[in-house]
């Protein structure tokens, strides 16, 4: 009575690091917020408790500008990727000091960078919340433009609306890494299945979102939209986080930058303060979990669209 | 600086009964156990500590044979109901004494009732595992075939294979009652998140699944399935499950019979013997949910499809 089979994950395994750093402040000046996450891409690469080297470094949503509407555009950059130039795009073409940066330490340690998010400047002049990725060569591989703004208003909670300064993405981001292909969200797109759900059955083995969930969402739904993402689409969830700002009246990340495995499970989370993550992904769990329990050959798509193969 | 209005939710407060009934035993015949859940919807109608008398009544998944694969085709019953006869089906003339039976509880004490599910013999004599939906004067409106068959094989947790024995089922299965409209799958179909997705977006206030995780899965997954579909879809999702067996080697239900809100808290959720869960729907929570973090109207259906909108 064997179960149908999943076709194995295409993937090795491989050390993430989710660098939660400090949230900037209204009074950081965007150099400061910069070095200091150039000194902890240098820490994290030195690795963990066992000194391993990551594969992949990760930064939180929003790194080098206060996460406030009226600092976006002040703080945004002409990065100048596109869909249409990912082959041929030259980091040293770009106007932007933060995708110059980020790029040089990618290179110079030779990891993949998934360089949280930064306010972007386009040709036509919209803001967008972006999250560059950068191959260990420097190359800019591709950019995330956050697809679902964030506007919110809970009553007694928080209020704040992305859309009164930024325009949304208007693609879906998947990178090829050597250990595998990664779907790449922001923040609040992790509340909208349809990303993690093409990304998954495109043959991604995680999902990684920058992000900046706050006090009243935090303990609400941070952990619960990974791990459904995560067991809905047998693969690796992560968040990472900026840590929360301990002074000031701005924005209270709620930090616990984390990644789910494909069961559901904590792989590893941090608390609210500045602090790196290092976790594993390794597709035998991903495999492991698929021959378990085989919703990924089970769907039904005479029933229902096959959302990942519905062109709009 | 409004957020774009999500439009309210089409429903009124009801008062739901979940019904914990013991899982069959494999030497308990069908008649005890169909009068067990007569006897059992009876009291869930006399209410609940507030004595207030519920609007449905729900019954846990194949209540009326033991949960085997062995057992289903002899439990079997030909109901006869199909969506072409929807509005044209006589119970009196159905072969199967388990709906008559359910048809008499609904019409008896005026109450909807989701029939939990028993296995149907169809026509062209295969074995469904279907859930038959009543309303108060007692006509059958609809039979939900579980679609996504429970083929699981965890090692050192639990084996299971259904579709050795049962068929899926080909449609989506949504009922227009007095409070709202309310989407029903089976079980293994809440792992898949089209069936909750499409509901919603067709109106449902809530999805609720006749269900009999296990003591493998439950502990993994039972709330988080849950929570995740009312979260991402802003609606009720609650799941009626058997009271776990105390003796005998069959298997070992988890349990839990839960509903939760649309922010992915508990309503109520009972342990794991016989008990009723008493627990109440309010439009309103849907709808301050839906103002509070407004995803309902935000999808970028530019980036990716509707599966709600999509013909298969």
């Amino acid at each position: 009575m064997a179960l149908t089979a999943a076709p194995p994950v295409q993937g090795k395994p491989a050390r993430l690091a989710f660098v939660q750093v400090a949230q900037p402040g209204t009074g950081d000046d965007k150099a400061r917020n910069l070095e200091h996450a150039r000194d902890k891409i240098a820490e994290a690469v030195r690795g963990g408790k066992d000194g391993k080297k990551p594969d992949l470094v990760v930064l939180p949503e929003i790194f080098n500008s206060p996460y406030a509407t009226g600092s976006f555009r002040k703080y945004a950059e002409r990065i100048g990727w596109s869909p249409e130039t990912r082959d041929g795009f030259d980091v040293a073409q770009t106007e932007s000091e933060s995708i110059r940066l980020l790029s040089e330490a990618a290179k110079e340690h030779g990891v993949w960078l998934i360089g949280g998010s930064i306010p972007e400047l386009s040709a036509d002049d919209k803001v967008y919340n972006s999250s560059p990725i950068f191959s260990p060569d420097g190359k800019l591989v591709a950019v995330h433009r956050k697809v679902h703004l964030f506007d919110i208003d809970i009553p007694g909670g928080i209020t704040f609306k992305e859309s009164e300064t930024l325009t949304g993405g208007d693609w879906q981001t998947i990178v090829e890494t050597d250990f595998g292909k990664i779907g790449v969200g922001i923040c609040y797109d992790v509340r909208f299945p349809e990303l993690a759900m093409i990304a998954a059955r495109k043959g991604c083995i995680a999902m990684i979102y920058p992000a900046a969930f706050n006090t009243t969402t935090g303990p609400l739904h941070w952990d619960l939209v990974q791990r459904a993402r995560a067991v809905d689409n047998q693969i690796y969830v992560g968040m990472c986080s900026p840590a929360r700002a301990t002074e000031g009246d701005g924005y209270k990340a709620w930090g616990h930058s984390s990644l789910f495995d494909p069961m559901g499970k904590t792989v590893g989370q941090l608390e609210e303060k500045e602090d790196i993550l290092f976790v594993d992904l390794d597709p035998e769990v991903v495999n492991k979990a698929r021959a378990g329990i085989p919703v990924t050959v089970q769907r039904r798509f005479d029933v229902y669209a096959d959302v990942s193969k519905v062109d709009v």
